[in-house]
């Protein structure tokens, strides 16, 4: 058997976790009314659109490697992923995106009063899918669970309030300590933990701090993938879209200690309106500027170390893992997301 | 001691369940950022603004009532209470509603993002609040909070598509349901069930059911007051709120059974537009149509007779409690409420 097709990385199990939270989704009181039948099916919309799945996933690996059971972090790995879902529902409203998925965004369709709703019924389920595990270490993976989303949100809050106060030079240490905190933990750090947890183990420090470190590089990855053109695809229309929506990112936080004054207030200039105001050529001008003070190789260089980093400090997290198959496939996984192309 | 001063239902213990409920919201990872102590601020904001406090109080007198001790009731009425707060945090983002306890609401200050994520974050509070209370009845608790929380979320589906889709004639079996799920279900269902629990007893299905009826009949009076004017304030800027907002209910819903087809049509058409465009000219003819067939006379009959039969569940339901006085002030307070004239 290769690393590949250890079974908690096996596509299979992803349809698991989708039905797992496809079924607690659907509990409920609904004495035959068809307004909440439909309450049902919008909450089923998020989890049955394509995605990833890697925060289930890495859970599934972890409780593996950590010598447990797949079988038994299933509902674990589900309500992460559900817990994204309904992040998500959520921080589509709150950034009033267009898409997700390749399908509108929810309050696209049913407004945002409805979709805020449906995102706090996805939340309550999440909670129902932990209350029923395993007695041993079920009040350790709440806490980590309630410290990860308490994390999360003050993470979005910095991002949102950045954007309110229109505050776009934000430095370096304060954009990671965003990043970490919005994306890293619950991507990549919780899941690794909750997999040692329902394995019943306490998770290595290193676990933790490689964590951090890797769920930065995704990200920053994530930005630098932005403003770099797909040789195949040409500028499609994903291209420098952060830059559109005035996202913070490392390039812009790199951008901003790097050029000089006059630059630095250009650049806000242009990337400071609302939305619908940024022109292609607003975009070019602001590309010029990121690329002359070398802001998207900086942030790629960034991304280059903590990978490497927390690369190694994973692999020495895992060095006595029992199930020496699934952690190499854990490391394996982990290192694709942190150097891919696209 | 007379029932007033039942120690559950003496004002210190307000005091006491607005200060779990700020301290457990202090929680989390704020690194000195003051940013984050802002964050904690807007979760603060809600709780700190002067409320009944009903559910909190009522869950502490059950508890008492059926022979527990109001100490370790605390954290459950203290989370019921940050479920109405974080409940009231969305609710206001999704009506759009101007104000909240005498003061704006919440996204009116900061806009619906930050809002929207401070709700999340005093969500996850709410569980953190349930999670460490004491094992004996956690699960129980637990599953309460699940059911409630879910039920509340399908009565604001309702209510919201009800609103989304302009249905104005809903009957009166729809609308009472929505407000059993929306209303009933977390204002006196849960705390008189949740003080049984955390009393180490299984509630009386009388319980569940009277506080249904309960729960019903204070929104119904809510319904009716708001549209009878104050005989010492006048017609205060309150009056007839509900017509403006396009709210639904019982009152409008006996309305449409009773009205011929073209009044009916009137009725719709008055309400029926964006509240800006609502005209107190429009307000007036509406309310000679409700009052021409009675419509609140009737509800008026219904809230009263549904508080009477609530009543006396509820006194049936505590006939065998241990506590003599604290069930007597529940039935008082609730009573009360019931019956009250503003």
């Amino acid at each position: 058997m290769t690393a590949a097709t250890t079974p908690p990385l096996d596509p299979a199990w992803q349809d698991r976790i989708r039905d797992a939270i496809l079924t607690v989704l659907v509990r409920g009181d609904r004495r035959d009314e068809p307004d909440l039948d439909r309450f049902v099916a919008l909450q089923h919309d998020y989890p049955r659109r394509e995605g990833k799945g890697l925060r289930g996933r890495l859970a599934l690996a972890s409780a593996v490697a950590h010598g447990g059971s797949a079988e038994e972090a299933l509902p674990v790995a589900a309500a992460l992923e559900l817990f994204q879902n309904w992040v998500l529902v959520h921080d589509d409203v709150e950034d009033d995106s267009d898409e997700r998925r390749g399908a509108p965004a929810l309050h696209r369709t049913v407004g945002p009063a409805i979709a805020i709703n449906v995102g706090d019924a996805m939340h309550v389920a999440m909670w129902d899918l932990l209350i029923g595990i395993r007695a041993d270490w079920r009040d350790a993976v709440l806490r980590e669970f309630l410290a990860t989303i308490r994390t999360t949100a003050e993470g979005q809050h910095l991002d949102l309030t950045w954007v309110a106060d229109g505050r776009f030079a934000v430095d370096r240490e304060a954009y990671l300590g965003m990043v970490e905190r919005k994306t890293a933990t619950y991507t990549v750090v919780a899941p690794l933990r909750l997999g040692a947890y329902v394995a019943g183990r306490t998770p290595h420090p290193q676990l933790t701090a490689a964590g951090r470190v890797l769920g930065r590089a995704f990200q920053i990855r994530d930005d630098v993938l932005n403003l770099t053109p797909d040789p195949e695809g040409g500028y499609g229309k994903e291209f420098a879209g952060d830059l559109y929506e005035g996202k913070r990112t490392l390039v812009l936080a790199i951008a901003f200690e790097r050029l000089a004054d006059r630059d630095a207030e250009r650049l806000r200039s242009l990337l400071g309106r609302p939305r619908a105001e940024i022109l292609a050529s607003d975009v070019a001008e602001a590309l010029a500027l990121l690329e002359r003070c070398g802001a998207v190789q900086e942030a790629q260089r960034i991304a280059e170390r903590d990978a490497r980093d927390g690369l190694a400090g994973l692999r020495q997290a895992l060095a006595d893992a029992p199930n020496r198959e699934a952690a190499d496939a854990i490391v394996a996984l982990v290192e694709t997301l942190a150097t891919r192309d696209r």
